[in-house]
């Protein structure tokens, strides 16, 4: 298989991408399309039909979008447990991760990802002090109701962890005041080796 | 199980929770919360700590977001064949849907759901035309791929079709000419008796 992705300094959707894939221990090629340059357009669209990152190119055919492809590799590999093995729990981590992916635009447009970055906003926009709050009551629920078997969401590390990374690195970046349970679990993602090897390739690529 | 919902006329996401339940097959109850008024947020805060519909109330806990409800009741009523059967065809219903639900902006800004209208609009700004062409094609490619055995985009009625039906009846409301499939697909979605059901009772609402 092959995942289509962008520049890891930015892409978040292409870290969750990889997770997922990470999860789900299968080895993969991984194309990098440089975002924001002239022939950025043009080259996704060469793969991805929707004209977005992530894709994945698998023997039978495309399979786009970061949610679907984490659905995909959870149901092709079901001994990997992508999901949480409760029926609520997945329920659940299901609906965190659909909150993520149709929501916090407020975060997502005023505190961008971007893994190089190490400094505070100027002022944190309310809108997306919203989201933050919003965020840090989901975690604080997951980790009490379902995190009992480790430190990540769900306890083990799941495909809710892979959709709540780059949310967990905006935090730090952008050097948010985090409650005490939000802030121990962007230390779980930092220590977690599937997110440090993106971080520290993120770190080392090239200027746009 | 009940169902926690928006006004049928306006609110798409519900719509797309409510024919989920109806491919599952499973009696729910309704419980409407009419949208644009003073109380309605607080209204929905009662049910929804995510602040939005539609919202199933199980008997284990909440589940919400439309994508989050339809894998949760695609996972315990699996043989309601809620998503295609081919695991090929599951990932690109899951794709389609995962487009949906995190894309098409401008079409869901310019030509929100409205079941009483049957009314062009002026002009139809060019990224929504964008968005409409961009579907067609899917649905196009849907229907020659996988639509062999029946109507709907992938043959029989699934999950695929609950995610666009609310685009369907914007297409038609809006009077968007279409190409021959498209047009074809949209007579589905006014032919399928869960849809017509919840737009007969879209158009005797009061009004908001």
């Amino acid at each position: 298989m092959e995942l289509v992705i962008g520049d890891k300094r930015y892409s978040s959707w292409s870290l969750r991408g990889a997770l997922a894939l990470e999860l789900a221990g299968v080895p993969y090629r991984e194309r990098l399309i440089r975002l924001n340059r002239p022939d950025t357009r043009l080259r996704i669209l060469e793969y991805s039909p929707s004209g977005k990152v992530p894709l994945l190119v698998t023997e039978e055919g495309l399979v786009w979008d970061s949610l679907a492809i984490a659905e995909y590799l959870a149901e092709r590999f079901p001994e990997a447990h992508l999901w949480p093995r409760g029926e609520y729990a997945r329920a659940v981590a299901r609906s965190i991760c659909a909150e993520m992916h149709s929501g916090f635009a407020a975060l997502r447009t005023h505190l961008p990802m971007d893994l190089k970055r190490d400094q505070a906003l100027e002022r944190v926009p309310d809108e997306a002090k919203t989201d933050i709050q919003r965020i840090c009551m989901l975690w604080a629920e997951c980790r009490s109701s379902f995190g009992q078997d480790g430190p990540f969401l769900f306890g083990h590390a799941s495909l809710a962890d892979a959709f709540y990374a780059p949310v967990a690195s905006r935090l730090r970046s952008y050097r948010i005041d985090l409650p005490p349970v939000a802030a121990a679990y962007v230390d779980t993602i930092y220590h977690w080796p599937a997110f440090q090897r993106w971080l520290q390739a993120a770190q080392e690529e090239s200027e746009a």
